[in-house]
C-alpha cells in the first residue's frame, strides 16, 4: 500500500501520509494546525477544512450545511485519506513550520508486537515460556499395569513428551484420580519449569530447573493458554493478557491503583501501613484493582479465566512489598531497608488475586527499597544490559527511576517525581484513556487550541502526554514564562482567574464530556515543573556518580505509561529530556509492563531478570548533597542554566513576547 | 554387674538373672508357672514363693501375714533379686521344661536406642537429618550497609556456616523484618535440605537439594530441635517425640485410630470414604487422634510444641491417602489403582495437624494400593535391603505386609490379616499399654493361668502378642483342640458357656482393673486363626512367586506394634510364624515406627527409602488364584499340613489330651 500526498493549503505544506489515515491527525502529526476542541469526535465542528480536490471519505455532519458540503468544506477529524488531496485550512494563520516541528515517535509499547520490534530491542532465546502445556493420551490401568495414576500420568509424559524429573503440586495430586477419568485418560497438563516456591535469595547461583505440573485439564487445550501481565505502578496499574501459545497480546487494560486514596506516594502509602488493619487493606485495595483488569482483560479477549496459567508483576519495591503482603516499616526508616528483594513466586490466590488455584504470581525482584521490579523490568525489556553502548534509561513515573549502563555495568537512582505525569495532582488530570487530551497545539496568532484526544472523543481531562505537550506549547507561544507563571497580558478569553489562580481553558464545557471546563492551573504547571525538575536533577546526579555528562550518552530509552504518543521535542522543550540528538532516543512505552511480558514468553529472559537485579548498584539520592541545588536549578523552563538547551533556548529567544 | 541364679524348687531349675530383676519375671522368662492373676501388680496375692535362702529385697503386702512373712513367704511380683536365690514354688507342677521353653527376644522396637543398636540393623550415612538448626549473629543495617533483610540474613549463613543457595519460605518472609529485630539480629534459622514441596515422582532421578529456610526463631536455641515421628496404622496410632540434637527418643504414645468406628480395615474405610463428607471426616478423626499423641509426647518430654521442627508419618497406602486428604477410591476397584505413590511433603498444618505453621509432613512414598508407606519404612529400618542374605520380612498387623528379597531385589505382597494381632475384634482385645495381659502361661495339672500384664498393673484386656501366647498355651494344654475348639471336658470353672459361645476367663473382675471378667471367647480364637492363617499363606504365595521354600531363607525379620515382647516359640507353635531355627529370627518391634525415625535423623535413609519403594515389585495376593486354598490350609494349629511344623506337631502329640 503506498503513501499518499496531502496538500495543505495555503500553507502549501506538502505531507505524505496512509490512505485510512485521518486528516486531523495527519495535519497535527506535521505540525500544521487546525481548530479543534471535541478531541476529534466530530462534536464541535470547529476543524472544518475545504477538500478542493483528491480523493476522501467522510462522515456525515449536521454541523456541516449542504450548501458547505457543495462547497468541499468537510470536518477534519471525520475524514479520511483515500488518495492525494489539496486540503484548504480556512482562517489559518501561516505557521512557521519548525515552531511546531518535532519527530513524533509512536510509542513502541509493545501492544500486538511480541517478536520482531521486541527482538530489536532485546536479543536472547526467543519463545520459551516459564509455563508450557502438554497434551497427552494414556493407556487406563488395567490389572497387569496398575501404577498409580500419577506414575502413569509421569509415564506417558516421558514417553509422549520426554519429560522427565516432574515434580507435582500437592493440591493438584488431590483431583488427579477423577480428573484422570472423567476427561477420559486424555488430558493437557501444564508445567511449569522455574523455581515455584524456592525462589533464589540475592548474592546466590542458579538452580537447577525442576518441571513441576501444577494442572491437568480434560482433552487437549494445548491452545488455550494465557498469562497475565501486570505493571503495578504507585499511581497506575497497567495489564496485558498475552496468548502464550499464539505469542500474542490479547487485551490490554488499566486503572489508578486504588491505594491512591490512602496517600500519592510511596512514603504516605508506607505511613499508612503502619496504622491498624493499614497493610491488609492497601494489599485488598491493589488487588481488587488488578482483579478488575483482570476481568477487563479476559472480557475484552473473550477467553476463559480457567485457562490463565501465569501472572508476572513488576513493580517498584513498595508496590511489590504491598501486593504480596510484606510490611515495608523499614523501607521508610533510615537506613531503608525492604524484607527481600527476591520474593519467591507465591500463589496468586494466597493474594486475593481472582485467577485459578493453580495460578503462581511471580514478581520481578527488586534491587533495593527506592529501586524495584519495575525498574528492572524495564531494564529488561530495553535490552540495554545487553549492549556495549553507553545508555541512560529514564522511566518517567510518580517514582522516577533512571539507570545508566551497559552490558557491563548497571548503576541506578531514584526520585520522587510525584504523579503530575500520570495525569496525578492535576486539576484535571486523568490516565492516558478515552477522552484524555494527549495531542496539543496552540495557533500562535488566536491562541486558540487543537487539541486530539485518546479515542477521539470529547475531551474529559489531560493525561501526562498531553501535559508534556501542554507545557512545551505554553512555553513557546508565550502563555506562560520560564518560571512557569501565566502571563496576564495574553488578550485570549481562554486564561482567566479560576478557583486556585490563573488557568488556561483547554475546553469550555459544553465541548467536553466532563461536568466542568478542562483547564490546566498556574498549580499544575507548578507540580509539572517540580516533576520534571526532580527527574532531570536525578539524570544529572547519577550521572556525575560515574563522571559522565550527557555528551558521553549513546543512547536514551526514555519509558513511562503514556499514552500511544510521546512529543520528543516537547519533552525536551520543558527540560524533562536533555537535549541530545533526537536519534539517540528510543521509546518503549511502558517498560515494565513490557519486561512482565518478556519473562512471561522466554525463560531465559526471566533468569536475565533476576541476573540485572543482582548487577545493579543503587546510588541513593538523598544522600547525595548536590540533588538539592540541581533540583532547584532544575525549576525553570526548560532548565535556569541555558547552556544544557542551546537549541531551545535559541529558538524560545526569536519566539519570544508572541502574545 | 554379674548375673546371679535363682535355684526353682521342687523343680530343681537354674536360671540366671540380672540383679534387680523381678522374680516373677525371671520365672515367666524361663518357662517357670507361677499362679499369677493380677498381671503383677501384687494384688491377687496367688504369685506367693517362699524364699529358702538368698538375697532379695521385697515390697511388704498385706496379703502375707506375719507368719507367712517369717516362713519365707513372698509375692514373686513383689520380689527383686539382688543376689543368688534359692526359691520354692508351693503347689506348682513339676513341668517339663521344654514345653513352655523358648527364646524370649527382647522387641528391638528401638525406644531410646538411636545409633548402636539401630546401626546393627542398617548401615548408612548416620546423623544427616534432613531439618538443621544453625545460629547467626546478624550485623544490624546501616547507610553504607543497606542490602535487604534477606540478603543480611543469607549473607550472615554464608559468612557464619557456610550455607548459599538457600530458598525461603514464603510466609517465614512475611515475618523476617520484626523476626530479626526483635531478637537483635541473633537468630536460629531452621533449614530443610530436602525437596519440600517438590517431592519426586515414581521412576525418576533424584533432584539436587537445596537448603530451605522454614523458621527463624530469636536467640540460639539449635538445642531446641525436635521431629515427630509417626506410624499411623489401620488400628493403631504411635507416635515417638525424636530429639534431632540430642540424637535419641525423648516420649512415645500411642492410641487406637479414631477411624476404627468407620470400619476395621481398610476396605471397609475406603467404603465410608465414599459417602458425603466421608472423606473429610476420616481424615479429621485421624489427625485429631495424631493430635492426642503429639500433645501427650510434649508433655511427657516437657518440650515446647514450637520447637517442633518436622514430622515423618508411615502407613500404608489408604491410611496415607487418607492422612493427607487424596481420595483412595480407586484403591478398591479393580485394578487397584493409588492416586499417587510418592506424595510431596505437605505443610503439617494444611492437614490440620497442631504444630508450628512452619513443620512440614513427610509421608512414607508407597508401592501399590496394598502395599504402603509403613512397608517400606519397615524395610528401611530392618536394613534388608543393604544385605546380602535372603531375607523374609513379615510385618504383623491388620493388614499383614510381607517382603522377601535382599540387596539385589525386592518383592513384597499384602494380605488382610484383620486387627486380631493387634487386640482389635477381641472381645477383651486391647493395645500393647498398661493393663494388657501380654505374658501368659498355664498350669497343665490345674489349667490355672499365670499372668503378666504390661507396666503390673491389673488386667484390663488382652493385647496381641498376649494373644499369640495364650493361643499356644491353650493348644499346648488341651485346652483348645488343633481346630481352635474349646475342649469342653476340660475340668476348669475358667471355662464357661458365655454370652458369645464358651470362653475361658483369664482374669475374674475383681482381680481386674475392667469392669468385667477378662475372657478369651472361642470367636476370639477363631478371629484369631484366620489371621495367622491369611500371614502364613501369604508368606507361602510369596516365596512361591520367586521359587523359594522357608528352607532357603537366611534371615526372617518380624515387625509389629506389638509390646515389649513377643514369643517366638509360641508365635511358631500356632503357625503364625514358619518352624525354622530360632537364630534366623530377627525381632524388630514397630519396623514402621522405626523407619520413620530414622528418616527424621538422616537424609541418606531418606532417600534410601525412596529407592526402596522404587524397587520393591508388588504381587497381587488377590490375584493368586492359590491363596484362598493355602489360607484354609492354615486354618488348623498350627496347620492342616504338619511336615511344615515337624517340632510342634511332634511335641503336641506327645502332650495331647493333657486334661
Amino acid at each position: 500500500m503506498g503513501t499518499v500526498t496531502v496538500r495543505f493549503l495555503p500553507a502549501d505544506e506538502r505531507v505524505s501520509a496512509m490512505p485510512g489515515d485521518i486528516l486531523l491527525d495527519v495535519a497535527m502529526n506535521a505540525g500544521i494546525h487546525i481548530n479543534a476542541a471535541c478531541g476529534g469526535e466530530g462534536a464541535c465542528g470547529k476543524c472544518r477544512v475545504v477538500i478542493k480536490s483528491g480523493e476522501v471519505s467522510c462522515q456525515e455532519s449536521s454541523l456541516l450545511s449542504a450548501e458547505e458540503v457543495k462547497k468541499g468544506y468537510r470536518l477534519a477529524c471525520q475524514t479520511r485519506l483515500v488518495g492525494d488531496a489539496e486540503v484548504f485550512i480556512p482562517d489559518e494563520f501561516p505557521l512557521e513550520r519548525a515552531a511546531v516541528q518535532g519527530p513524533r515517535i509512536r510509542v513502541q509499547d509493545g501492544r500486538g508486537i511480541v517478536s520482531q520490534e521486541i527482538e530489536k530491542l532485546v536479543g536472547g532465546a526467543w519463545y520459551n515460556p516459564a509455563l508450557k502445556k502438554f497434551f497427552v493420551q494414556i493407556d487406563p490401568p488395567t490389572l497387569d499395569d496398575n501404577v498409580s495414576d500419577l506414575s502413569r500420568l509421569l509415564r506417558a509424559l516421558k514417553q509422549q513428551h520426554n519429560l522427565e524429573n516432574i515434580s507435582i503440586d500437592f493440591l493438584l495430586l488431590k483431583k488427579l484420580s477423577p480428573s484422570l477419568r472423567e476427561a477420559g485418560w486424555k488430558v493437557t497438563v501444564t508445567l511449569v519449569q522455574t523455581r515455584m516456591e524456592s525462589q533464589l535469595g540475592e548474592h546466590q547461583l542458579r538452580g537447577s530447573r525442576r518441571p513441576k505440573m501444577i494442572s491437568v485439564e480434560p482433552g487437549e487445550t494445548t491452545h488455550k493458554h494465557y498469562s497475565v501481565v501486570m505493571d503495578i505502578g504507585t499511581t497506575s496499574l497497567w495489564g496485558q493478557l498475552i496468548d502464550l501459545h499464539g505469542r500474542k497480546t490479547l487485551a490490554e487494560a488499566s486503572a489508578y491503583n486504588p491505594q491512591i486514596r490512602f496517600g500519592d506516594d510511596v512514603i504516605t502509602r508506607i505511613v499508612y501501613s503502619q496504622k491498624p488493619g493499614g497493610l491488609a487493606t492497601l494489599q485488598q485495595v491493589v488487588v481488587e484493582g488488578l482483579n478488575n483488569i483482570v476481568h477487563e482483560l479476559v472480557e475484552k479477549a473473550g477467553v476463559e479465566k480457567a485457562h490463565i496459567s501465569h501472572v508476572t508483576a513488576a513493580g517498584n519495591t513498595v508496590m511489590t512489598h504491598l501486593l504480596v503482603g510484606l510490611d515495608p516499616k523499614y523501607i521508610r526508616e533510615a537506613p531503608y531497608v525492604p524484607v527481600a528483594n527476591f520474593i519467591p513466586p507465591v500463589r496468586a490466590v494466597r493474594v486475593g488475586l481472582d485467577v485459578p488455584d493453580h495460578v503462581y504470581l511471580y514478581t520481578f525482584p527488586s534491587v533495593a527499597s527506592y529501586v524495584g521490579g519495575d525498574i528492572v523490568s524495564g531494564v529488561l525489556s530495553s535490552g540495554l544490559y545487553q549492549r556495549k553502548e553507553l545508555t541512560l534509561y529514564i522511566d518517567i513515573g510518580t517514582n522516577g527511576e533512571i539507570v545508566v549502563g551497559n552490558a557491563d555495568w548497571l548503576m541506578t537512582a531514584s526520585c520522587s517525581a510525584g504523579p503530575a505525569f500520570e495525569g496525578g495532582g492535576l486539576k484535571c488530570g486523568m490516565r492516558a484513556t478515552a477522552g484524555a487530551i494527549e495531542k496539543f497545539h496552540i495557533n500562535p496568532a488566536t491562541l486558540e487550541p487543537m487539541i486530539m484526544t485518546i479515542g477521539k472523543v470529547k475531551p474529559r481531562g489531560i493525561c501526562g502526554s498531553g501535559a508534556i505537550n501542554i507545557l512545551a506549547e505554553f512555553l513557546e507561544t508565550g502563555i506562560i514564562a520560564q518560571n512557569g507563571k501565566m502571563n496576564r497580558s495574553c488578550t485570549t478569553h481562554r486564561i482567566r482567574e479560576g478557583a486556585d489562580g490563573l488557568e488556561y481553558v483547554l475546553a469550555y464545557k459544553e465541548e467536553t464530556g466532563a461536568e466542568e471546563d478542562v483547564v490546566i492551573t498556574e498549580a499544575d504547571i507548578d507540580n509539572l515543573i517540580r516533576a520534571k525538575a526532580a527527574m532531570f536533577a536525578g539524570y544529572q546526579c547519577l550521572l556525575g556518580k560515574v563522571d559522565l555528562t550527557f555528551q558521553d550518552l549513546e543512547r536514551v530509552i526514555i519509558a513511562g505509561a503514556f499514552g500511544d504518543y510521546i512529543d520528543l521535542e516537547k519533552a525536551i522543550t520543558i527540560g524533562l529530556l536533555p537535549e541530545m540528538p533526537h536519534d539517540r532516543y528510543v521509546f518503549i512505552g511502558n517498560g515494565s509492563l513490557l519486561g512482565a511480558r518478556l519473562i512471561s514468553l522466554s525463560n531465559e529472559l526471566l533468569d536475565d531478570g533476576e541476573r540485572i537485579a543482582r548487577k545493579m548498584t543503587n546510588v541513593e539520592l538523598s544522600e547525595d548533597h548536590s540533588f538539592m541545588d540541581k533540583y532547584m536549578a532544575g525549576m525553570f523552563l526548560p532548565h535556569t542554566d541555558g547552556r544544557l538547551f542551546p537549541g531551545v533556548s535559541a529558538r524560545l529567544a526569536s519566539t519570544k513576547a508572541r502574545c
